[in-house]
């Protein structure tokens, strides 16, 4: 990247492409104020901002320093600009306390695009959206011309959602034009991607830094990117042994489906029992005791039947959450150590949290953090042996009157919280000498997940093919997550959220077998309403399909190492986008519904109801049928898709073919 | 109301309410610009706003002049207050050609209420909303809440609606603090009251002016706001004859109607075709040949059917709007003359009114103007005898490619377009010589419809009960229009819009015709889908009890009138918030269910389903049961309302007690 600096113009470019400019009539810069009002109900937020000042900052002064430039907008805004080792920090430092909206603007063309955001659910290319970056729900339906969304948003206070909610927003994004851009702000942020000729990136505080980098290729830039934010760890060799299940009800219940499993040919590598702490039914489903330690009515003696599924080769994984239900005996011993956020009137904030209330574990308070690494995650999880487990939630900070330790608003707190999460059961494990052995999965996220979460899950896709909630969604889950540094992503198989008469069907749970076979780990969920939704383990056939998959995907293990490895290392993520290995072809940069397994595989899931056969994109590149052997050249293809078959692909000159090859032989047609 | 002028400070006060203030640190005005994206669906729109500049105005300086003052705002901003009568005008100068954004602070205390802003289906009371101020469909359903309401979104491009729409929006109000606000500007405008302290009120340009004025009372302030937009002419006696019936299908059927009607006892002023010029059936149900004279097949020989009908003593009235269909005659006509509004290629723009399309006759034009006043309106109306007719739409004025003969933009003329149509409806009349004689009755509407409208109908309503698009919005419709200089209204009995299986039931019907016999004008309609909606000549219990809510509403006439006269003569509404009579009581400015009709009599329609029984609230005097003689006091009282007596009061000493007695003796319990 090249910086220009004249008496009153800057000008930032990587090679042909204009990526910053300001001078005296260009603005770069707008500031202003705003008033916020900000409603939570359960995780669900309803956020408008009062924009009572909006305006432009042109560039009064700009003078070349040793590391880079420093830059004055009409006195109110001074901007020091830097480069090291050809990435390019802009800090702004503000003169005007009364401002609390910040927006930059960043040169683009129409033909650009833009990835990354975090976890975006709908959709990969940004580009003609703006996409609000605030923690929350991602919705249920999540599209406001479905059924399902319609009612979740009436009856659940808005739970319905939208395309932009996410569990996992990050200010962070990957241009087409070689660079990626990082704004350094945990505030509310809306980055507005809608403008041919700019990019207009808000945020609600101005931001310690902006950062850019540039790159010749998307896989060096993710390489930089990751080199700056953190990269994921390997999973344990563990994961690659089989199926994680899903199971509840108690150590008969639970073991008995692991058993029923194994009987069937499924390859098992763990049960993961998340009420394990007990249960609690809602109007919603089947929910949890949030208390965090085992249940001695349904699961008694469990660290003895740890050690038995360990000694048959089998691991065992539970569940957590930041917060502590109000009718529970750890918060009984939080409350009496003082470790909750408070109300600004001192009494414990309790968060509502569907027909129950919690207290939230006050992560800024070194006292509270440590009480809940050491005695709650490390006492009643880790230190019985347990395996891994879902660290779920993180996104429900409220902000409306609420008093942390450290004395920071939680309007800038709450974006950071899935991270502090994050951290605290990464240094629990860490702390133990656990980490490469246990595996908690997240789907709240922020800025430092990347070294802090050892794998994501797509978070609680509705039991469908709904182009907003389903299938799909876990596709572009993980591409753009990939974008973002955090390679390492896995989904519930089969959904999650069945509401309204929205039922898991057998397909929905095959054609997402199907996916969860080509994706890094094999994790099934019962979904919240176990019992009138479709379960593998009823169904004999399904369970020999299922069989079938998982064999594949254990088949797949030295390939999946070496990507999981790959994505460790240089923060290559283990489902790409196609453009990732494509470069030259314009196609492969709208792609959302495929992704590259590795370089080696294309994977293109079934994501709707009722096909027999599926259309294909192929890159430029000779491919290879899985299931058939046919052979591919690059472009549009209708290819046979029976349940049990997806589409894959693999490279004909893979240096993998003979493992490929190998499925084939033994499942293929 | 006074004047303060200082160096640096200008204050407008009402007494000691402070109205306006500014200095060099209080800014009184905002401005900016923004870029607008305006998508429009059959009359329904979508309005995105980017500003991207909004930035505060302060007084640099002012100066008294002979008239008022003069203020100096930054440089930028001129503005000349002056003061006439009593009524103050800001008048504004910008000097940056820029700015196209303008936002006016208007000082405001917590417990202030404030009405008007045209007519306001959802919210009589406008505190604590802001209301989008421009012409469009009102919405079906109007609650995102309710199934109707998503699938008219969904199916129908946006058509569900919110609680703003309306066709007949108007950038004035009136406060509880015994002023009027005026701003004239027919830019898109959104009036926010949500705040504690101000109202802000915005509008997409600079406005031409904006008065205020006061008085001690609020029937004294709506004469002075009518003495200032004009007054609507006192109706027709012909009017107060008794019913005037919406029937369809030509002359046998439409006659047969009238005749089975007078037949059952029921009174008939007059009989409405809507399709004396053909129709045409759509999904949506039967619409009209948008070709504005009578259909020789469905209607052959109507003039001598009008002249049969006026010797009955019955009239005949019709249906008009602003639009041409492109495959009827008098398109043909206006195509040859170059009449219509161009698209900037120079082609006709034609409008999507659903499944078929038509031609904007462009009023900017003198000569289209004067062609359809002359060659439409009297000559295929006027002459032939009609007495009356819907003068609908209006609300559809493209903005995206619309070239105007005047040159200016159809953002400013979009909410000046239902008042150009009701000009030309006024012109024609009134050349003809049939003011006083002939009715046209409106829904959309705006500044200026106080003097060109005859009279107002309230759009068109579900056929249900509900809170945001049933009856009770055609009272919120009455009070709000009143409160905006319009206090002639009157609504379609039964509702109108029939969609995803809601259907009229006779209940509804009736309900909606006990209102109806309490307002100026009772007209039914039989709704866009006829054949699966109740309709009271079906049945001959509804019919029985129409009769008698006609006779009531016959019988009432002389009071009638001379509310009428009232409201022509000083701008007193027909319909009355209770506040206006009773400014001492609190909660008589919040209630918007109930009205009073004239000073004499209140009315509280049962707008809800399945009641027995009905709430009532009574501001402080003596108040007698219409039906049953029993006497009430001030406060909450529940009163029997069966069906065909809905709660009506009089005062106790009313000089009208003789009239209201002998409804009693004549239809009382």
């Amino acid at each position: 990247m090249e910086i220009i600096v004249r008496e009153q113009e800057f000008i930032l470019k990587n090679g042909t492409d204009l990526l910053l400019h300001t001078d005296a009539k260009t603005p770069m810069v707008y500031v202003g104020c705003g008033e916020e009002n900000v409603q939570m109900y359960r995780g669900n937020f309803k956020i408008d901002d009062y924009v009572v000042e909006r305006r432009p900052l042109t560039l009064t002064a700009a003078r070349k320093t040793e590391a880079g430039a420093e830059l004055d907008l009409e006195g109110v805004l001074t901007i020091q600009v830097t480069e090291q080792d050809g990435a390019v920090t802009l800090t702004p430092v503000c003169r005007d306390g009364s401002i609390n909206r910040f927006w930059l603007r960043v040169q683009a063309d129409a033909a650009e695009h833009v990835y990354g955001c975090g976890e975006q659910m709908s959709y990969f290319d940004l580009r003609g959206r703006h996409f609000p970056l605030w923690t929350s729900e991602p919705g249920v339906g999540r599209d406001k011309t479905t059924y399902v969304t319609w009612r979740s948003d009436v009856e659940n206070g808005g739970a319905g959602g939208d395309y932009y909610h996410t569990n996992y927003p990050q200010p962070t994004y990957v241009s087409s034009r070689h660079y990626y851009l990082h704004m350094q702000s945990t505030a509310y942020s809306d980055f507005d991607f809608r403008h041919d000729s700019y990019h207009e990136l808000q945020t609600w505080c101005v931001p310690d830094f902006i950062r850019l980098e540039a790159a010749p290729t998307f896989i060096g830039l993710l390489e930089k990117l990751t080199a700056f934010l953190g990269r994921q760890p390997e999973l344990p060799d563990w994961i690659y042994n089989g199926l994680i299940i899903g199971a509840q009800g108690g150590n008969e219940r639970s073991f008995g489906i692991v058993d029923k499993s194994l009987a069937k040919g499924i390859k098992v590598a763990g049960v993961w029992c998340q009420d394990w702490c007990g249960k609690r039914v809602t109007s919603f489903g089947k929910r949890l005791q949030w208390d965090w330690h085992f249940h001695k009515e349904m699961y008694p003696d469990l660290p003895r039947h740890i050690e038995e599924l360990h000694k048959r080769g089998i691991k065992f994984l539970g569940y957590i959450n930041p917060y502590l239900v109000n009718d529970g005996a750890l918060y009984e011993e939080g409350k009496r150590l003082g470790v909750f956020a408070k109300k600004s009137d001192g009494s414990d904030y309790l968060v509502d949290f569907g027909e129950f209330y919690c207290g939230v574990v006050d992560f800024t308070d070194p006292k509270a953090y440590q009480w809940f690494k050491d005695e709650v995650i490390k006492k009643y999880s880790i230190d019985i042996g347990i395996d891994g487990w879902m660290a779920d939630f993180g996104e429900y900070l409220p902000t409306d009157d609420l008093v942390l330790a450290n004395g920071v608003s939680p309007m800038i707190e709450h974006n950071r919280w899935p991270v502090r999460w994050a951290q605290c059961n990464y240094d629990a494990v860490k702390e133990s000498g656990k980490l490469g052995q246990v595996v908690y999965f997240m789907r709240a996220g922020g800025i430092g997940s990347q070294k802090y979460c050892t794998l994501l899950w797509a978070g609680d896709q509705s039991v469908d093919f709904t182009r907003h909630d389903g299938l799909c969604t876990v596709i572009c889950a993980a591409l753009s997550a990939g974008m973002t540094g955090c390679g390492l992503n896995h989904c519930d198989i089969g959904g999650y959220t069945s509401l309204f008469d929205n039922c898991r069907t057998k397909e929905v749970f095959l054609r997402w077998a199907e996916m969860a076979a080509f994706m890094p780990v094999m994790r099934t969920h019962e979904g919240n309403r176990p019992d009138t939704n479709f379960q593998y383990y009823d169904d004999e056939d399904c369970m020999e399909h299922l069989a079938r998959l998982v064999d594949v995907y254990t088949m797949l293990a030295p390939y999946t190492k070496a990507l999981v490895a790959e994505n460790a290392a240089k923060g290559t993520p283990v489902q790409r986008p196609l453009f990732l290995h494509y470069e030259e072809d314009a196609e492969s940069y709208t792609e959302q519904f495929e992704y590259l397994y590795g370089s080696e595989l294309l994977v293109a899931p079934v994501w709707q109801a009722d096909k027999a056969d599926w259309e294909v994109y192929l890159p430029s590149d000779g491919w290879v049928h899985l299931w058939t052997g046919a052979e591919y050249g690059h472009g549009r293809h209708t290819v046979p898709a029976p349940l049990g078959d997806p589409p894959v692909f693999y490279r004909k000159d893979s240096a993998w073919s003979e493992l490929f090859e190998g499925i084939r032989a033994k499942y293929g047609n």
